[in-house]
């Protein structure tokens, strides 16, 4: 993989550096952990490149973020202190706002959901971040909240230089189509199968 | 997954609260990215615990960690200058060390990996770090270069409360059976298959 070189070259009439500087929409889905681990992952090379970044927590306000959160909104601060790296916006969808499905209060999350991609599509249109985390957004397309053509086509016609990372599980075909890079988390082996509970500093 | 529910509860005498704190090793393998991004994002989730983290580094000297080396670099600096979050220690193997053998020189790389693990092996039994992120691990074992038995011997044996997580291709499969949790990254779609070259803030 370090040595970058591509399967093939394609005709595409595009030079090398244009080719290598494509913004792109990669996914991480799968049944296992560390597909938003490893978009936090990739923010602190966005950061390192200097790139504002902008991270939408399409989950519940809990703790199974509070650890990346505290994180990166330190790296932010830094920024704007020191300048060194990029800055960094967080937002979380309607603070009481959960994924997971309850009876009669459907409605508010589904349109906590939509105004949070609202937001997204703005700030794209704006070309407010270079990198944006959109955390658990696989869900709002799932339960049909947020229509995925509309977000296929809005990350399609994103202007400019904008890298979007999309995770959560069960992954609509369309976004898996739409995208440029796929990583699929699977599980080998898990603690909780073994009775143990999640704990502080991994699980959150 | 985040109601953090155990499959079953285990018959081993422990309560709920030793169970959880059980310190963990953890493999993330497979083909595709992600697995060490994924380690550097569980970095951050240790930091603003306040846990003392070591990164051992089994890669050559690149420019593929630059940016997680930066930035968690960066969150320790703020942890000595503030307080905030945990100390951050980066330990690279040999500047010279490169993960893809060449004839000739691989008897200065099995000395730098061992020496690497030697080093780790001291910090375990110091209980020098809390969160130990030994990158690209799984080579120095796969080519007989650090003894796959004594590293699982030693995690096994390793005092107090020190997770371990472990990164690369081809994890040996006594690893496997002794890690906690595994996770493994497959590949869905990957841009160099479309003749997409590695790029500056992706992929390093």
């Amino acid at each position: 993989m370090p040595q970058g070189r591509p399967a093939r070259v394609p005709d595409d009439g595009l030079t090398t550096r244009q080719r290598r500087n494509r913004p792109l929409v990669i996914v991480h889905t799968g049944e296992m952990k560390g597909k938003s681990t490893a978009a936090f992952g990739l923010a602190l090379r966005a950061w390192n490149q200097g790139w504002p970044i902008g991270v939408f927590q399409f989950v519940k306000s809990a703790k199974w973020r509070v650890g990346e959160e505290s994180a990166l909104r330190a790296l932010g601060r830094l920024h704007e202190q020191t300048g060194e790296g990029g800055p960094v916006t967080w937002h979380k969808m309607g603070e009481g706002w959960s994924w997971i499905q309850r009876p009669g209060t459907e409605t508010d999350h589904a349109a906590d959901a939509r105004e949070g991609w609202e937001q997204v599509r703005r700030d794209l249109a704006a070309q407010t971040h270079t990198l944006y985390v959109l955390d658990e957004f696989t869900y709002p397309m799932k339960w049909g909240w947020v229509d995925v053509g509309d977000v296929v086509a809005t990350l399609r016609d994103r202007p400019g230089h904008q890298h979007v990372v999309i995770t959560g599980r069960d992954a609509h075909p369309l976004l898996v189509e739409a995208a440029d890079l796929v990583v699929e988390m699977t599980k080998v082996k898990h603690p909780m199968d073994a009775g143990q509970k999640g704990q502080r500093g991994i699980e959150w």
